[in-house]
């Protein structure tokens, strides 16, 4: 390997192969990853690691943490191989999300940011073994990140030892977005300095030291990258309606022209959301996010965008080959920061975050499910969707008013899971319309909801169980308990929510 | 009035009678009251008004701002004459939960530290008479408040015209415990410079200036505080598992040996925790909270707590009595913020606050319900408890295992509403004992839950549901929809969460 990646000699005797290295994972251990909605993960030891024990049927059993979702050679294929126990904080992979839903992994759904706390605090295990992407190791052994910092940071400090896979498919001029700062614990933690996204504050590595480092494997493995997601009619009304909504705010005076910074979660309403803004008259935008996919790059090359902060680069693969090509464009306008300080509520609230997510269902009182399909399933999780909603300025979530061919209506009496309360939840937006829930009581919640944002079919549905409701007992937020669920109940029953003719 | 209390002679001729100044206040108006916890609040001029309108059936339909609840002069008396359209963001008057709960109150049940945003935001209409209560007017014509901030200084700020009851009950020993900071709007704000609960950051009045004060009313009206809570049995258990829990926190390393700053809501288990802590071996404690009760007083006195930091000081009367007394000693042992400071998440999460407050219901996966007794009624409201419990470095929700003499459990299958979600509640803890939710999967925590803290009457029946949701569906949260929220329907329909045998 250059000089380039390796800058210590001392470390070149650490080289080794992924078998070797993945010998150094035991069966009980809590493993460590880098990496952050497929970016920036480890690849060749943990499949290397998957495949022997596929091939062996040696008992292995991990703990595993990571930034957010990795990418098949981990989630998957260790998944496959049957060797997690317990996982945190975030997944998206198909494999693993079957075998949680068969009760055969033990998952912490978890807010990203409360992620790092619990290892610093001491409250999760330590890290037996942090495995860990970069593009070099420097002189005094402190690691170069790739294309996303996760809590990374935090693993390699809490572990015992680390692994460190040196991507040659990730270009040296990466070098330079991270930007590593880390907080203490209480009663010693400090203000973090920020007031502007574009504020850096920290190292451009990660603190590790060259006696941590047990092993260093070169890959050139490509992430495996989530494929561009088309931006469908649905998704373009719901991204109007949101430019709708930005337009009133800016008139009445309550958003500057440029907005606040913008964080986005991923997938076609966000990607129709950004490249809305590009056609639009927003100007000198700015982004305090965790993950940037290919629209939010294009909303920088398109010139609406001065910078995004974020913890992740997670392009399409087309992309990904388009932002490489582009390096230098990009490279000061991208800050790639610990999920610790891109998550953190305190920066969130000071800086006055517009926070748009996505719902999987949202109930007529305005309490957000973003996780759990008809109440049990796990989808994928939480994310940083909770540490941005709760102190963000706007607190935004989005849905289509309807799912599964019309057979689901996205808004129901009452969610079947609640990971936004009532009193986090904002403005809701379908691609039926707006419903601003701010300075509403619930009633009022209710009818704005039922009125702007339903699905027609669902309309009358909704407006008859609120009305019976409100004849039912209280009504400060009217229910009737018996039926309040049994729209869940009738899909699982017939497939569909509509009642039968 | 002396000129202690009215510093500018040019103001004298604004002092008139209660009766005269409650005609400034119109039909369809907007008022911001100070007060928070039955404290500081406005008492002659909000009564005076009540009086005119139940008297003359004059039309009048108010909009009602505070701190949080406010004295029956106030939330019971505007009530009761019907003059309330809409309340926020908190109350606790049992004549104004009827009419919220009859459907004749539109109640917004917010966080306390989004109060003072959606009004400096705009997203509320605009605050046109303030009434405050006063120690006194400074020369400049600014306001020393009493016993509470809330968010008199975002309201004078919104006001036209501003109401002062300068309130003679209350010494001018008082002043100087007020520290008055308060944040620019995004994307101005600056980061709020405490890292310790003991350091004052504002000046010792809240700013109004000669101009907008448009009345000023003479008082010797008391807050109406409420009773001291006896320590039961119940309460006294419950305080003993929280400090058997610190102590492990401590012991393990997890805490430092004077923990982290307390923020506690109020009632008996609040104070039979703090009244714990006194006879405990804890020493050089500091609170972080946002009302300061009998037991906080106490914990000060007996000399564990060194300062407390909170933005109300609400003790039962004869509390109060002794607090006046001992006036001296405590002045420079309490710093009263604003709510928008006292609640801040960005403070909350630097200074790693113990947050512990008190579920209605707790679901075997940890969500927790504050406010809504089975599903639709109003209790109280959300108030701080959120603003605390998503930033805080702990949060500990407390119950008893049961309430209506036995008829209730306060775990279930599901909560009938969710205020703190499973990713916020970290530890809950009852009467029967402790669980520590941090790091748990759902699964894990429904047994940790289900053992440790149900009461045995309880504890067959939620084993029974949870086993059999196991062999239901998804394995993620186990549940049965249809039956999620039966135990709220029996109690509903038999009066008893209990089967009949």
């Amino acid at each position: 390997m250059s000089n380039e990646r390796i800058r210590n000699k001392e470390l070149l005797g650490k080289i080794m192969s992924a078998e070797e290295a993945s010998t150094l994972i035991k069966d009980g251990m809590v493993i460590g990853a880098s990496g952050f909605t497929p970016s920036g993960y480890p690849k060749a030891v943990p499949f290397a690691l998957a495949e022997r024990v596929k091939a062996t049927d040696e008992k292995m059993k991990l703990t595993l943490y990571s930034g957010a979702s990795l990418g098949p050679e981990v989630d998957g294929a260790w998944a496959e191989a049957g060797i997690i126990a317990k996982r945190l904080p975030y997944q998206t992979n198909g494999t693993l999300r079957k075998e949680i839903n068969a009760g055969n992994v033990e998952y912490l759904d978890m807010h990203l940011s409360h992620s790092t706390q619990y290892v610093s605090y001491g409250v999760l295990p330590k890290v037996d073994v942090a495995i860990v992407e970069a593009l070099a190791i420097t002189e005094e052994g402190h690691i170069i990140p790739t294309t996303a910092i996760g809590n990374t940071p935090t693993f390699i400090k809490s572990a015992e030892k680390v692994i460190v896979e040196i991507n040659t498919s990730k270009p040296m001029a990466l070098e330079g977005m991270a930007d590593i700062y880390m907080t203490e614990n209480p009663p010693y933690r400090q203000p973090i300095p920020i007031t502007k996204p574009d504020q850096r504050i920290g190292t451009t590595y990660i603190e590790c030291g060259l006696d941590k480092i047990a092993a260093i494997v070169e890959t050139d493995l490509k992430d495996k990258a989530r494929p561009l997601t088309p931006t469908d009619d649905v998704s373009r009304k719901i991204s109007e309606n949101i430019l709708k909504f930005f337009r009133k705010e800016v008139a009445e005076g309550r958003l500057p022209k440029n907005l606040l910074p913008l964080q986005s979660g991923v997938g076609s309403v966000a990607n129709a959301v950004l490249y809305g803004l590009c056609d639009s008259e927003f100007e000198n935008l700015t982004c305090y996010t965790e993950v940037v996919q290919d629209s939010m790059l294009e909303l920088v090359r398109c010139g609406k965008a001065n910078l995004l902060s974020t913890t992740s680069i997670s392009a399409s693969p087309e992309g990904t080959e388009k932002f490489i090509e582009e390096i230098d464009f990009f490279k000061d306008k991208i800050i790639l920061r610990p999920q610790e300080i891109s998550n953190n509520p305190e920066v969130a609230r000071r800086i006055g975050i517009i926070a748009m997510n996505t719902a999987l269902e949202i109930d007529i009182y305005g309490n957000v499910n973003s996780t759990h399909v008809m109440g049990s399933k796990m989808m994928n999780g939480i994310g940083g969707s909770g540490d941005f909603a709760r102190n963000a300025s706007i607190t935004i979530f989005t849905t289509a008013a309807t799912a599964k061919g019309g057979d689901i209506s996205s808004i129901v009496p009452m969610v079947s899971h609640v990971d936004h309360t009532e009193h986090d939840v904002m403005v809701i937006v379908t691609d039926q319309g707006v419903a601003d829930l701010r300075g509403l009581s619930p009633k009022e919640r209710a009818l704005t909801i039922i009125n702007n944002c339903v699905h027609p079919d669902y309309k009358p549905m909704l407006l008859d169980y609120y009305n019976r409701a409100m004849e039912n007992g209280a009504k400060h937020t009217p229910h009737i308990l018996d039926e309040a669920l049994s729209w869940h109940s009738r899909f699982q029953k017939t497939g569909s929510m509509k009642i039968e003719k």
